[in-house]
């Protein structure tokens, strides 16, 4: 038997200057599953270049755009080619590298949101579906050990039947035009022909929906939105709310702003059962508060010995050692290797480790944009949420 | 010239057992400006004698009803007569003692809502404008220097233009029928006889809505529904959302429920203009976070120097010597016996002092809880908020 | 049977402008027990009258001295006597009056520290043991219903034998020269001659020392202080700590500070058994945290349904309706008087209401001080800490 | 000019079960700058060869020691031969792998304390001063972005001149005999043997310590210390609190403890000049409080614009995608490595990647241990704290 060798990544977009690329390095190496071995880190051909050097990469390995990684990689043995492609592009450039990929034999890790229309996530949907390799999408949230504390204690009843959802995402960079002040961020993010047809919601809503139906386990039914453009002069939203009811008829209000002056990133989600209560807030992202009618409310704690499997699993650090972002997005992917492995070595991955994002929060993701969309310029109070797969 | 004597107070209901009759009674003895002299405790005339008895009033000031009580106050001199009525009965008996308080010219504090139904507030509306007493109701939220000093800096556009606003006030305490469980409080709370047809909605959304009015001086121009009964059995609502349009367009989302398991009370306000944002919640009541882009955000605390008059004017102690809730219910009082005070003198009271809620806070909140449930009602999105006085 | 009376109450000090005379006022008065009925409240008869007068006192009440205040009231009839002095002088008028006072057959609430002198205290401790009076010295944080929470449960084992202690009590008013800037409180908090020998330690170390003993029902056996002047050009220490142990050997910290510039007022304790820890603090105080090995920690809250009758005799409110410091004021001053009407009755005080600070708690305050200086000067590591009673 | 590569590590220490270990693997991989290449990772060589492989190393690069492991590495062509040894033993095993390492020509990351004895230290820190190899001791706590900005605010005097340290390290894990329970951590760690003659002092004391000086950068001049061992049958100190003085006689409190029952690993330091205060602790440690006499608090965060360049130089995610411990660890390798980078190149590194923790803290360290101990022992209050290097 041969010995396991790490897992060779590829990565499409990240060049210099590219804040979510970098990020993708450090969570993809931090735990030497992976090591990065090449990449088209930008549609230009010298700043692919140089971003591979300052990366130390072998030159050969540096591409100019990722269809020519693909092809040359292809050519090289499997025993040195890539098993993975990480891709990090603008929103418009994920769906034509996800198709390729797959099916061109590359495990795929894709950043949020999906693709850049509906339409297109749900052809890549029955892709993903056919193809034989793995498919991850890097919803970084549901990578905080004490967000799947809250699901496992959710599905296994502690908190009872739910009833109340509440999740939020506030952040305040974009409370000027920023993109009129030579912000790269800025600019692709608020340009619909880069970021798609929702501008806060596509971006971070998306984020709050997945992590709302990821804790609880239960889906969106309908929706009622109330979107808008608070910034004179953009494109697209950047400010909004939406009640929802999900199918057990639980009640759930989501917000996103991008607004909110002076706030950074406090992703938090608050769920009442009939039992109990848990909150939690990415600002104190090793706590979880688990409230309980008559009772003291408790402070569960990542890296302590009563938690969860699901939890344990993605723990790095005793507790009191802070994990924080880049740990959580390590943890999908570790997990999405560790399944690669298991796969490899014909054996079944353990439940803790598939549950990392895929093709199913990807299309919901998208839906939700569509939905949102359509609900907050109806006059209609309830749109159903439905999604076409 | 006479020196001036303290304000005498009768209190109507806040008979044994009963929560906010006591609170009533600490806010208004803390300063010294009030003293209870006389009481119409219970409608059961027993329990009202023996309330009397236990707060030492002389018994011949003790009576068995409202009614009683005004007129025999009116029997006596007026150096000797009491000068407020409080009215701290449910909410069915709000709308009569306030009418009859006023009309026999007492001054009048009124626990909210002002009524139990809208046409009612609206009746009184009337009887308090063309009253020449004073007349309160108990927004207990409004008291606390740190919302009063959140007013202060919007008005004076510390934050810039508002675009945001977040209210919400979670309870838990109703999560189970806790009305057949012989609780006195859950029982009258949750009977549209005596509590009006809105539950969770009447009781605690009515202070998230008025907060918002109070905090931001802006009103709410359209609202957006969602309000459900999520504990089987019950007649009124438990729990809800609604969306909000103010009428310089800003976007609110406000929340109310009492079904948040494992929740206290903890009301929270958040407010985002285009230059700052404001935070505000009550577990952490002598705290205000202001919120910069780019600087770092402060913790403004009350007792402090640099806050403004509003916040001056309703503080007792100095930084770090916690105030509560009792002392926010007080400064309602201090600053309605200030007014009278003045009133008296023929003095123009300071503007400090004549911020406290009244009959305008009052049809507003009335007008809230019709407008909310007929917005829930419909199938429409939107619900003009439109106040008949 | 006639009914009972409200206490009547007669004040030496607390004066225009004294912070912590309002301070006792409010406390006194909130729950409806005591009656402000005179008051000696300025050693300047004109301002002592001024303070009658804005108190709205019948002037005949009003006094130019304690001294005349006692002897005007014992000639008075029994009914209409004052039942209680409460002095809230400077340190240098505590003996005296107190002395007076409880000679003349009067019930005394007295301003902490104790005495000006650990002689006066050893003097006025006997004379307290000898009168039939009730005396209280208000330490004010064991008002608060979380601490009294924290010493039931340490008395009941809930978190086994005690090992550490940690007490702090930073405060940063006085980084400067504040009392050469005419500020009354920084002059004579700093001067010997009215505040006694220790400063800092004098006026919040005591506070710091009377809560650890509070709390944990066990004595200091010795301490190795270190105290230190840090604003030139001032006579008395206004920073230092304190290394402690008790008599059973446990380990203490206490620290004072009055130079940390930026600090308001957040006394806290922490103390950890060989079961578990307890964590109070006065900026959050109506939390208790109680953290376990291997467990989650919980969060106790004031006004809940699980607390124990310690707590439960000195809330007011239900959970999440905070409490603060006039509250923890007004509970020592509601038990004082419950204990004077049991009295009265010939009935035994419950426990709990005879849980307010007085004599024990006085001549330790004043042994604490004398001790630190000592122990400060020594070069010894150790010096006992032997109360002379 | 040749490509820059990767620097190549060889670990001593960290095979399974080994906490500290991984977390140096995840820290020195995390930025792409270091890879692990060979390892001596148990002195059981069959332990050894099993990390190995689960580590996906090439066998003929892991080794049965560390004296093999540098023996081979030598005879590698230097292309191929490791740059780096990271040490992780316990202190028992620092010594001699240290000195071996830096004699043979490799940089040498180490974990903390420096070595068993003070007399080791002396020695190793003349052979470190002679070597022109680089030689970092992972004191962790001051790779936190927050904790170095402290640094740099107090450097520039931002807080004026420092009178005052507040440093307190509490733990609760050795509450009982976990020694006996088949715990690895705990054996070792109360061994003096394996440990070195100080308990807590010398695994978290020394963090503490190092912490006060680093970011205030001024020495302790005198110490009076009182250890303790509170769990009976234990042979080295587990708890503890120290007096200190530094040389510009500002006031220290240092206090640690593993038997702060139901504690995790909140550092936490407060450090207070005569303009301001600072304060940081580990459950927190994105943020940092700065404090101001007569303005509002400040909550400075990390990942922000208004930060200093020691700050900005470590630190990876923007504001509100919280950074851990992991990262403050990776800060560590990180500056190390680009200082490696910057010596090959001949350029002088930045002054911010040279913030690193070495030899001058090392043996601070140790000697902070040795008067300690000594102090704990004295009857004499203070122990002059003089290092002899």
């Amino acid at each position: 038997m041969t010995a396991q060798k790490k897992l060779k990544m590829g990565m499409v977009g990240g060049g210099p200057g590219a804040f979510i690329g970098a990020i993708h390095r450090n969570a993809a190496l931090m735990d030497g599953l992976i090591e990065l071995t090449a990449g088209a880190f930008s549609s230009n051909p010298e700043k692919s270049r140089q971003a591979g050097e300052e990366l130390m990469l072998d030159p050969s390995r540096v591409y100019s755009s990722y269809t020519e990684m693909i092809e040359k990689e292809l050519d090289l043995p499997e025993s040195e080619r890539i098993d993975i492609i990480s891709i990090v592009t603008p929103n418009n450039v994920h769906f034509d590298p996800t198709k390729k990929a797959l099916e061109s034999g590359f495990h795929v890790v894709l950043d949020k949101p999906m693709t850049l229309t509906y339409e297109e996530a749900q052809e890549l949907y029955k892709i993903i579906q056919k193809s034989d390799k793995l498919f991850c999408l890097t919803h970084t949230y549901t990578g905080y050990p004490m967000v799947k504390q809250m699901k496992q204690m959710i599905a296994q009843g502690a908190i009872g039947e739910i009833r109340k959802v509440y999740v939020e995402y506030p952040q305040g960079w974009l409370y000027k035009l920023l993109e009129h002040e030579n912000n790269k961020q800025a600019e692709w993010r608020t340009d619909p022909a880069r970021n798609g047809k929702a501008g806060c919601f596509g971006d971070i809503g998306t984020h709050a929906f997945n992590l709302a139906e990821y804790v609880t386990g239960i889906k969106v039914a309908k929706i009622c939105a109330d979107l808008d453009i608070k910034v004179e002069g953009r494109p697209i939203d950047d400010d909004g709310a939406v009640l929802m009811r999900f199918e057990n008829n639980a009640s759930g209000i989501l917000t996103a702003s991008q607004i909110d002056a002076g706030c950074e990133n406090n992703l938090k989600i608050r769920v009442y059962g009939d039992k109990g209560g848990l909150e939690w807030q990415q600002e104190d992202n090793n706590s979880l508060i688990v409230r309980w009618p008559g009772k003291p409310a408790e402070i569960y704690r990542a890296g302590t010995g009563y938690l969860g499997s699901l939890a344990n699993e993605n723990t790095r650090t005793p507790a009191g050692h802070p994990e924080g972002y880049i740990e959580a997005f390590a943890n999908i992917y570790r997990n999405f290797a560790r399944c690669i492995y298991a796969l490899r070595k014909g054996e079944e991955p353990k439940t803790e480790w598939r549950d990392f994002p895929g093709a199913e929060d990807g299309i919901r993701g998208m839906a939700f944009i569509e939905h949102v969309l359509a609900s907050s310029a109806s006059e209609q109070k309830w749109t159903p949420f439905v999604v076409k797969y």
